[in-house]
């Protein structure tokens, strides 16, 4: 059975199969958000921080952290603004980070200071990337996302975009990174362009997980751009994803819409044990509302999404928790 | 490709693999409503009427019909007052109905006045059924709904459960009924009873589709029975069935969460080209709102959840709605 480790520093998170979907919170980062862009190159983090408590009340198993303000060399500035962001965050909340940059000494920046097992996020199958990243995940011994484009660009055939996952896995094997800490992004493209790109990537995602036997994940609301009602394009989409086999997303948990979907499936997929988590957070549920988050709790998990969780510490500790 | 045409005066709908899901009504249906029940026994159709309209224009692709109203003897009393019911609901909307009755003579009465072609709900895959009903849908020339349970009940073994529904497929084409015109029921199990229900029916559909090649459809809610906040379940549900092959539910179209899952799905499932349902549907969508039903109309179809739908008639006629 894959298993993918991640940590934070005191919490092991596994995704895999037989795990509750991993919900990577996609909050913290500036892309397109130009408030944020401009706080963080200030430093001001009260919307990182902002973001971080609530997408951990909201239920993410994780957290993505992007600090790519655009700037006129991302190479000299990105590495210590990821540093510091990265450095806020995990002082906030016990969740596993997912380290986002297109920047390698970024990634390696903040590989350096990370506590426990981050996520790298990305390499894709472009030579030069394939050659800076995993080494960096080999010496750190970290698990990475995996994006199925190459200098080619993005296939718009599933079969290349397969091949392409195929290559990086492959590479990674060679690099001395097992399969299992290689998690696939098939690339989801926008429905309203491409009618196709839905049964695209579920039968990719089937591809993926019975011949390459690895998690997955995606940029989730890529699907319903440019489509009225988003939210409920994704809610959708997400039980089909799970059906078809994802194993995490890189999602907004702050969308209380997104989260039932997840949760119900987990439901319907059998990870969530006696429904445990659904009654928890429904019990009390009124028609016409959606279940509030949580109150804010730091240094705490959110509900319990990804079940895969526990204390480092053993089996004493684990225990404990029972 | 499997086409299960259903119709009714001068409707057809096409249930099939490449179709939008076929939203079968639910409301029609005295069972567990002892007002309806009581009313219908007394000649009082208001109810009735009301839930054909509001199916019709929450988007149902079919009716179905039921009037199993508690009685000393079915016999005796279930043929005429289901003939009554439905040539009162055929009277007024234009969607191919559903004759449901586990009364045999109920059904063939009904067979006789139903204009278009309805479906048969149901058969098992008890030895009694089997020769009882699918004589009638020969003779009638009409699909029907194939429940996988027989003589021994419901098995808990999705293999047993397969099993008896080849079973049904076969004994059908000895009647000379074609596979096309057999719709599975793979019987959905309550998941807070069952934690493998889920799993159990989506492997279930795979193989419907893959080996027996049939239409399915199942009691949808049934999957949600004593959880909280039941829509969320079978929002998740329907997704997840549409993503494994499932082609008809029979559900309740006036839940507004279920039927945007529905849409939602056959959107990612490619079935509604161009998104033109969903766009059309949500276009004006307010955050925390769940789309407004069409206005009611007499004699015309619902959302049109069902592309297949066209004008009896032929080319010409078809031709003309573009």
């Amino acid at each position: 059975m894959t298993r993918t480790i991640v940590a934070s520093a005191s919490r092991e998170i596994i995704i895999g199969f037989d795990q509750p979907f991993c919900v990577i919170g996609e909050r913290i980062n500036p892309t397109g958000r130009k408030k944020l862009a401009a706080e963080m190159v200030a430093g001001n983090f009260e919307t990182v921080i902002k973001d971080a408590l609530e997408q951990a009340a909201a239920g993410a198993t994780m957290l993505d952290v992007n600090a790519g303000v655009t700037a006129v060399d991302p190479n000299a500035t990105e590495p210590e603004l990821l540093v510091q962001t990265l450095q806020i965050v995990q002082g906030l909340v016990d969740l596993p980070l997912s380290i986002d940059s297109s920047v390698t000494a970024a990634i390696e920046a903040a590989l350096k200071v990370a506590k426990g097992r981050p996520l790298v996020n990305s390499v894709t199958g472009e030579e030069d990337k394939l050659e800076a990243i995993l080494p960096l995940c080999r010496k750190y011994d970290v698990p990475v996302v995996a994006i199925s484009n190459d200098e080619t660009g993005i296939s718009m055939n599933p079969d290349v975009r397969f091949a392409v996952a195929k290559k990086i896995v492959e590479r990674a094997m060679d690099h001395g990174i097992k399969p299992e800490d290689v998690v696939v992004d098939p690339l989801v493209m926008p429905i309203g362009a491409l009618g196709d790109a839905g049964r695209q990537v579920f039968a990719l995602l089937r591809r993926l997980r019975e011949e390459l036997k690895v998690n997955t994940t995606c940029g989730l609301s890529n699907v319903s751009f440019g489509l009225p009602h988003r939210h409920g394009i994704n809610a959708a989409f997400i039980p089909m994803v799970i059906g078809a086999g994802m194993t995490s997303a890189i999602m907004n948990p702050c969308r209380p819409q997104e989260m039932e979907a997840v949760r119900g499936a987990n439901v319907l997929n059998g990870t969530d044990k006696d429904c445990t988590n659904w009654i928890r957070t429904y019990k009390d549920y009124k028609p016409g509302e959606h279940a509030a988050p949580a109150p804010v709790q730091v240094n705490a998990p959110g509900d319990g999404s990804a079940g895969g969780g526990r204390r480092r510490g053993g089996r004493e500790a684990r225990m404990a928790r029972g």
